[in-house]
């Protein structure tokens, strides 16, 4: 008995090793519970999005360029730039929600910032999982410099309308590519 | 067969021309069937929206006040009161799509815009039908009131911004009430 018991767990041992090269430390990237969000988790991102739409227009939100503009899909990147992507895009998301000036927002974004928190530590363990192995685009590496260019040069106020317009494309279109893997085509 | 067939038709007349004081000339009021508008038309505002959230923030759209704003429900108003609040609102919204000044989005309006069209004649009808019997709520006047000042006092920039915003409160809040007549509680 004592034998059987020690057999399974070397057993085991071997399997978690093979499957996490750097043992505990590695954590496993889980991004398929991304391939739909709750509707109430989705609610939350919905009633900041009504709410912003409601006061937006009375502080000048105008912008020099579409910050989160690209004349390609999403899917047509590799799996791993696809995180990416959406890896940068969250930091601005988080940035700016997180030092948003009007406080009638402050209570509906606690549960979204807690959700975009979540996935941001999600996208990272995946993405440092090869991260010398892994080459960037052109295509990314190109979008990338325009879209910090673009981050520096625009006042909050652009930078608020347009993170919080854009948060259904993000959470929708482009996590769930990535979510969906090889399978997003 | 001749007497009864004579019978027939002026039971039919007496009784249409009850239900319709005027006869012919007056049309009947029908907004049940805008109690939940098809998918596939909403799909068409859905549309306009996304597209112009897209450009929005290219443009100058500060406004000096909220439009559309009250601090009452729709439901709050006389059956009445509400077909003339939505046929009010529509107004200025027709007129806004009708001259919008980016050609980008012209395509997509010339559905919605039909829809709207559409709405906005059969509300005609409902609220031509008791023209002096209604007397307006001292709330629908000072809304009224507040709405055309702002209206003629606001850039063009703003107006499309205020409009394309409020169009599905418009479509699933405010027309639906009127709608639901009595049943909006």
């Amino acid at each position: 008995m004592m034998g059987c018991k020690l057999v399974l767990v070397l057993t085991l041992w071997t399997v978690s090793t093979e499957a996490f090269p750097k043992g505990a430390q590695m954590k496993k990237c889980h991004l398929s519970k991304y391939k739909s969000l709750p509707p109430r988790e989705l609610e939350t991102f919905k009633n900041v999005k009504d709410r912003f739409e409601d006061i937006m227009l009375l502080s000048d939100r105008k912008c020099n360029t579409k910050i989160f503009h690209r004349n390609w899909e999403v899917k047509e990147l590799s799996v791993h730039d696809r995180m990416i992507l959406v890896k940068e895009k969250l930091h601005l998301v988080i940035d700016v929600l997180e030092n948003f000036e009007d406080p009638r927002l402050s209570e509906l974004l606690v549960r979204p910032l807690e959700i975009l928190r979540h996935i941001r530590e999600d996208l990272k363990i995946c993405t440092s999982h090869q991260p010398n192995a892994h080459r960037r685009s052109g295509r990314l590496t190109s979008w990338l410099h325009k879209f910090h260019a673009a981050k520096k040069m625009e006042t909050p106020g652009c930078l608020e309308a347009s993170v919080i317009l854009n948060l259904f494309r993000l959470l929708n279109n482009d996590l769930k590519c990535a979510a969906y893997m090889e399978s997003c085509t």
